[in-house]
């Protein structure tokens, strides 16, 4: 506290990201990093970058990028913004498209930094409970609103709607801004992008963090209406005219350019999402149906927050999530195959079953 | 203008940064980038990171690149802030730090983005003119407001404040915060950050931008009590968790090992400063006293828009701004000693002054 702040310093609780821990023969699958590293031609695009033009600002519009996005995704650059990771998409999102008189409705077990923004932002907010198998359940969405923002799959549940889903809660909502977050699209769920040439009110979001494996360079974009991509364009040229550096632009049109590289690590990460969610059920976990890079997973004799805690014990983390509905679960990011035998074997100690399934 | 908009964007008119445009042979003169590469040290650090860490989240808190600007700057790390970039870190000072029910005072002829910052955030602001030499008259400074935010040296004009006449300004006004932003202070201006310890109002910004040649990587901070950086903090971490990759905080900590080659080249940036201002006064400019890597100057009989545009039909590029008092001037960033000769030389022909300075 200090009379120095602003008013709404007081207020607000930020968001806590995962820990970034320094342990050694660490097994991290506490944030949802990627598994494998980036491809190799994100790695050279990188170091060319390490050279005397960074004494240069790089491309306030991110011109060559967002170009790249746009083939890549079949829209034009006009309907293509990026940012210094989602985080700061979202974040501009909420500004400049999800403030309005009435309110924004969200899930109530969601990303959590969704209510951090609407604090920040002074945005009246709404969540909007899951059913009890934790889906989200759009015919709750039909209600008086200033705006939606959903992601698709849903963080933590991993839970994903289909195309046809998310085109039907577009048309039933023509007169609100419509956000999906994608964080998690690539690992098993449909992306809404191509329902953005009929909704003018849609923005998609989507990260280079995940399935891109680029989460150290800070890399998000957002596909829209040219409209909206606007109103986002005039929030960021009020804020930061360069948030993507050098390194960044140039890597994530590398990463775009290596599309085998891409569909093999996510299709390594789905298989392996196989495994941990079998490995599970096999301990005798409930595990929701993921279509992301994680497993959202309790057990019915253990609580969440001890379990996370023996696991890191072992050197394994995961990410445990108190509050209501949640506590119970873990979210277990999918890593290597031996990362997610070191997990599964970790909690076969902890929860006594060293032997055959039906030991403990 | 769409009805999707937040009620924010509409009275938005974003800060405009010089071009970055792809010419040949370009003398760019417009940014107030280094004219010298970054430190072979950053470029090395930057290469390193070209590796499958960038999979993996950076630090959040950017811990070992505030401990190496607190052991650089004398502080400790709980008074250091770290941003992509000075305008990132001015955003969040703007919105944590400098709203409140009486008027924020900045000066009538100063940093562009501020005004932009205010519309964003919904800040009362009062400018204060520059007296008829376009220097800041702290005395003006005394009249009902609730924070002050100042540029040393002051942009465009160069102009520098002493470090006591800073110090003078912060003993006036105790009660509110003072931000002092020091983006050019490495090329002849007394840093306030010894300051700091004796006034927790004061917050100091500066930028690896300009005289640590790292424009394109994107890294700033403040500098400032513990109370004030919490501010930043919580609006940070509301906002962006991660707002500095694996490059950035790894190229930055590497430019403050390098003191040598940061002394070398902002000492010649000085001199050719030197240079360029004697060689414009030869050629009949007037020119503003200037502590920073760029110079301000106007022509009794030449318009600065005039002027831009035929320097840049000759492949040299200057800023010009438009608006009262400052119209009539051009601000030209110090360059290699070559580029100020290309400089020159496109000037005197322009004027018409081929040969010895009596000539036109």
């Amino acid at each position: 506290m200090s009379r120095f702040w602003s008013d709404v310093v007081h207020g607000l609780q930020p968001y806590v990201p995962g820990e970034q821990p320094r342990m050694a023969d660490l097994v991290k699958l506490n944030t949802n990093e990627s598994p494998f590293g980036p491809s190799p031609r994100v790695l050279e695009a990188v170091h060319a970058e390490a050279a005397d033009s960074l004494r240069l600002y790089p491309d306030p519009t991110a011109a060559a990028l967002r170009e790249a996005l746009a083939a890549y995704h079949h829209v034009t650059p006009e309907q293509v913004f990026v940012g210094n990771g989602s985080d700061e998409v979202l974040a501009h999102a909420f500004a400049a498209l999800l403030k309005h008189p009435a309110p924004l409705l969200f899930p109530d077990v969601t990303y959590s930094f969704y209510p951090v923004y609407c604090r920040l932002f002074g945005i009246t907010a709404e969540t909007v409970p899951l059913d009890d198998a934790m889906r989200i359940r759009l015919a709750d969405y039909d209600r008086p609103a200033g705006a939606i923002i959903l992601p698709n799959p849903n963080a933590p549940t991993g839970i994903a709607l289909a195309r046809a889903e998310v085109a039907a809660l577009l048309a039933r909502h023509p007169d609100k801004p419509v956000v999906i977050d994608e964080a998690y699209v690539d690992f098993g769920a449909e992306t809404a992008i191509p329902l953005v040439a009929e909704h003018p009110n849609l923005l998609v979001v989507q990260t280079m963090s995940k399935s891109r494996a680029l989460a150290g360079l800070r890399v998000g974009y957002a596909i829209g209406d040219a409209a909206l991509i606007e109103a986002l364009t005039r929030v960021k040229d009020s804020f930061n005219s360069y948030p993507l550096g050098r390194p960044a632009q140039a890597g994530a049109i590398a990463s775009l350019q290596d599309e085998a590289y891409f569909q093999h690590n996510r299709t390594v990460v789905i298989e392996n999402r196989g495994r941990l969610a079998a490995g599970l059920a096999e301990l005798g976990f409930t595990v929701l149906p993921s279509a992301a890079n994680f497993v959202f997973a309790r057990h019915p004799a253990h609580a969440g927050a001890g379990l996370a805690a023996k696991l890191r014990q072992q050197a394994v983390l995961v990410r445990h999530f108190s509050g209501p509905r949640v506590a119970d679960y873990l979210r277990i990011t999918v890593g290597t195959g031996e990362q997610v035998d070191r997990l599964l074997a970790a909690l076969a100690q902890i929860l006594g079953r060293g032997g055959p399934p039906c030991a403990g």
